[in-house]
């Protein structure tokens, strides 16, 4: 049996952290912007495309070409983002095959569900919103300089794409929570003592 | 600090089998039926009165009246509604004073939110229909004899009458994830390992 995590997250709820931590623990393999890299060696695509693709952002070729030149809307049709669902699947399987990990977002939960000889348990990680505004800001670049209510705004706009992204590759809603194992609120709790709890529920 | 975890949960989830599992492992102590026992003897109201209006199967002194005799509708009145969301209150604040403990249903995660000295995290704990519909045709007493469908009908009745009752003494939607810590689907998981990681999360 290999033991995989998987996190699905809220942006700015640190679920990032939550995972980095937990694969640390358990000694387990972590992968998270690594699938894209992968995907875009196996599709040969854009690494640019390729994770709009997988943020929700690029929705289909029309939207790509109406924010870029006409050229690139010929070369990337809805073939290019059915081959990155393919390029996505077999990723994600790929590093299942390897051991025991933990793997943040990309649907990853929905892919390895009922695959046998995998105990897989399936994280949400959220946050309320002011909590949510008040880590992005703390971790803003030096020429960032959002308010809480237009870092709200921004942080509403990327989980409406992951959402949309996650809907069409899955069928599901996106934050139904019959769909994960444990749901974890990072707004009150120590970070430690949540990956602790986790790590002992998933070994 | 007294550590104190509160346990809501749909009907038919195991959220008590938990909370009984959890207290038993940390040494806490546990509060269920006694809250209602407490609140009868708070108020000197009818046992059955009380736990009606608990599980959100009276609304209103009208429909109990409908439903038994004429007397009764004249005897019960709001005010008697307001006495047990008193009592209710002050038995949870009570039993929070004791000590370290674990509190299933009963709105007290929402009755000792935000009070200090209480280190307190809130589980929610839920599963899927057909998941919840089996584990309560299992232990279902000799003279019942539900089919699934009705036994799945009967479930959605009781966890609506508890929505209800959350909703009217909170304020809050039942079953919205921000208002708890955690959220626990114990469809696919072993409930030992469950435990021992909220233990470990809560201690």
């Amino acid at each position: 049996m290999t033991n995989i995590i998987t996190i699905s997250r809220q942006f700015g709820s640190g679920g990032r952290e939550i995972g980095k931590k937990l694969a640390e623990k358990l000694g387990y393999d972590y992968y998270d912007k690594q699938i894209i890299t992968d995907i875009v060696s196996k599709t040969e695509l854009a690494s640019s495309f390729v994770e709009g693709v997988l943020e929700g952002k690029i929705k289909d070729s029309l939207v790509y070409a109406s924010e870029n030149s006409f050229d690139m809307a010929l070369s990337y049709q809805s073939m290019e983002i059915a081959d990155i669902h393919k390029a996505q699947t077999q990723t994600i399987e790929e590093m299942a095959a390897k051991g025991n990990c933990v793997i943040v977002g990309r649907c990853a939960d929905y892919i390895l569900k009922d695959k046998p000889d995998i105990n897989l348990t399936r994280l949400y990680i959220y946050a309320p919103m002011d909590v949510r505004v008040e880590r992005c800001i703390k971790r803003e670049k030096e020429n960032e300089n959002y308010t809480p209510k237009q870092m709200a705004k921004e942080i509403k706009k990327i989980d409406k794409d992951r959402e949309h992204y996650y809907s069409i590759y899955t069928g599901n809603d996106w934050g139904d929570i019959e769909n994960f194992d444990f749901c974890v609120n990072t707004a009150s709790m120590d970070m430690d003592a949540i990956v602790d709890g986790l790590a002992k529920i998933a070994e």
